[in-house]
């Protein structure tokens, strides 16, 4: 088998076959296929696509290609979620412990946050002693006593989309269906997930910027998802404006408890009523979606989510006082309310800018080795289509001095205020099952 | 710049400027751009194509990644003729003689046959002490007083377009009209042509199997020529069957010096006609085709053509009395007849499995580094559309024991003779100026 006749023929329109698709991968994998070759087939597979078939076939070889995580020692169909990424959202620390709560093991692998999207880690070390170090044993116990167990990101998983995700970095072929979905899945898959439930974002501030493009990255995934095995959802969510109105580590940890205990953003409760039922569903522990929204709303409202957030936290060795006194959570130094230079209507807020306001001041990595700090960010008073008077605050500037004067010229520009009535946008813009 | 913007723009269909060709075919040459960006382009290229622009500039970054040969020594429009490649293609040994007897100089720099097409050069080492070696003043000094010089290929041409070339082979890369229309170009353009005239085959035996994909190419060369201020003009021909009859070093020196006595092959000799027209044109020694015609039959017919190869052979060292006994070339020890099986007509003739099958012989070269035999090859008797009677000799086959079975087993599958009449294809599909 030689690399150049499976570039010509992706180049010409044809299907790989498993054989051909693993002798790509092992050949990333031992380094035995330059790297010359890798990107012209990753040039080709941008413009012909891969069939739903070829892309299981990818995810599969990639999960071969390292470790997988064993976790058969936890009880119950392990649940994973995935989020394309976005601003302010804050989901994963809230549906742990109300997917938990209603009984489906939650075992989850999570990186840090890199750019102006946050990471689940950081958010989590803003929790005094909150650690994410377990040993494999620990993290299964702890998922079969509590439910719900969170560490770091270890092993060698998917070498083979590491090499391919620099390539795709540098070679301009980053923006191709499959190859994203088949780099998300395998991820998942090798993580250990029985079933996957996937937030695609759409909007300005998420990779996919069109709803159509969201849609067929929703469905790629679901179409691999199950072609391998994976009972696997989708729910296309937006993110034209940031989700909630928190953008900051420690500051999305107080969200997130206040949405825990029923208190949230309505947007941020919303979507995380969205995933968290499909995942009790996916995780076999209610019938329907209707089913398993009845049961969210009872562990938020009888408290047991929250508290089993709080036993979370104590498990991993933070400190659970944090759930009932947020003031105990890292605070920035000086808070500077952002205010409305006329009356109207919030036309829009640019998600991506929020996000990179919120990084300027520390709350974000700008290069992998950068010290993040956990106590700042912003805090939006209005959303789009919220009426506001002039002199009303539109946000609050979370600030340790870092930063501060860009991210009020940030927010001046990309927080758009105008006189026309102006609609919120629709948080769910469709799911696939 | 970057490179990664660049693979981007094109990716997009868009449009590369001056800065970003050059950036691209500077990076190749100094090595600062590794080649699995470069790959990326190429296959983005393949897809998304070059505006004739484009091309003009990529050929002009590529001559000056390298050497240009200085022919500035030599008197008049110097005009090269550039063939695609083809079976028995001798055309370059006939039309040097007779352009440079029409007044033309032709100062040519010549290459060596890898696989089953012919190289000038080969050719013209079968004839006994024929050298290439000549420092520039000599070549320039033969051509000044005999119009009419070969040498090999020398000095850094263009080391862009060769970097290139070996990555698009390993990328599936090489079928690309822009990218092939650009490294033929820049070639012909550092070894010093004024005008070059192109020969652009079609058919089974000829790179651009189809006419449109032929006339595509063509169109792309004449483009690039006139852009880059180099007159430039192509003919269209016929690569379905061999050219001519011959195919093998030393049986095509045999047949160009029947061609320059006026008794060559119908086809070989029309086509020359058709090329030294159009040099001679390009030349600025005839004002029209029709009276470049006139002077080429005139130099066949009064012998000055054959007189100028004499004259060229003996001034490169080769033994002149060749041209009138060719029994002192080089020949094979045993000439077995290929039979017609049947009565019937040709039906069609491979070229490529023609040109296979004298390589088996030894007339050509697998690799770089074999040797060939100067003598041996495949004469063919009949061309499609020939009536044949069982038992007529269909091929001659000139051999010296090496590969004769397998020759006899590619004539009997690759000549094909049936019962229905068959047209002869026409010789020359197009011309483009």
């Amino acid at each position: 088998m030689r690399m150049v006749d499976i570039i010509t023929k992706k180049r010409d329109g044809g299907r790989l076959s498993e054989e051909e698709i693993r002798f790509f991968i092992n050949g990333i994998t031992d380094d035995s296929v330059p790297d010359y070759q890798a990107s012209a087939l990753l040039m080709a597979i941008y413009f012909e696509g891969m069939a739903e078939e070829e892309q299981a076939l990818l995810t599969e070889a990639m999960v071969d290609s390292g470790d997988r995580i064993d976790l058969s020692g936890i009880e119950g169909t392990l649940v994973d979620k995935h989020s394309t990424g976005g601003v302010g959202d804050t989901t994963t620390l809230i549906l742990g412990p109300i997917v938990a709560a209603c009984g489906v093991p939650v075992a989850k692998m999570s990186g840090r946050g890199l750019g102006h999207t946050g990471g689940t880690l950081d958010k989590l070390e803003s929790i005094d002693g909150f650690h994410i170090e377990l040993t494999e044993k620990q993290f299964a116990d702890q998922v079969n006593n509590l439910k719900l167990a969170v560490i770091g990101q270890s092993g060698n998983l998917t070498p083979a989309d590491k090499k391919l995700y620099a390539l795709r970095d540098v070679t301009a072929t980053v923006d191709s269906i499959p190859l994203i979905a088949s780099s998300i899945m395998s991820k998942k898959i090798a993580a250990g997930a029985d079933a996957i439930v996937l937030d695609v974002k759409t909007g300005e501030g998420a990779f996919m910027k069109t709803e159509e493009d969201a849609r067929r990255l929703a469905e790629a995934m679901v179409g691999i998802g199950n072609a391998v095995g994976r009972k696997t959802m989708a729910v296309i969510s937006d993110m034209s404006q940031p989700l909630g109105y928190a953008i900051g580590n420690a500051l999305e940890v107080k969200e997130a408890i206040e949405t825990l205990r029923g208190e949230g953003p309505e947007d941020l409760t919303r979507l995380c009523v969205e995933l968290g039922s499909r995942m009790v569903v996916a995780g076999g522990k209610a019938g329907s979606i209707g089913e398993a929204e009845g049961m969210i709303q009872k562990v938020i409202n009888d408290g047991s989510a929250l508290a089993l957030f709080r036993k979370f936290i104590e498990a991993q060795g933070g400190n659970p006082e944090i759930v009932d006194d947020p003031a105990k959570l890292p605070s920035a130094s000086e808070v500077i309310e952002f205010k409305a230079e006329a009356d109207g209507y919030v036309q829009s807020i640019g998600a991506d800018d929020i996000g990179l306001a919120a990084m300027h001041l520390g709350a974000g990595r700008a290069t992998k080795d950068e010290q993040i700090d956990l106590g700042v960010g912003i805090v939006l008073k209005k959303k789009v289509g919220d009426a506001v008077e002039k002199g009303e605050p539109l946000a609050e500037i979370h600030t340790n001095g870092k930063g501060t004067d860009t991210a009020i010229g940030m927010l001046r520009e990309h927080i758009i205020v105008g006189p026309e009535k102006a609609d919120a946008p629709a948080l769910i813009h469709g799911d696939i099952q």
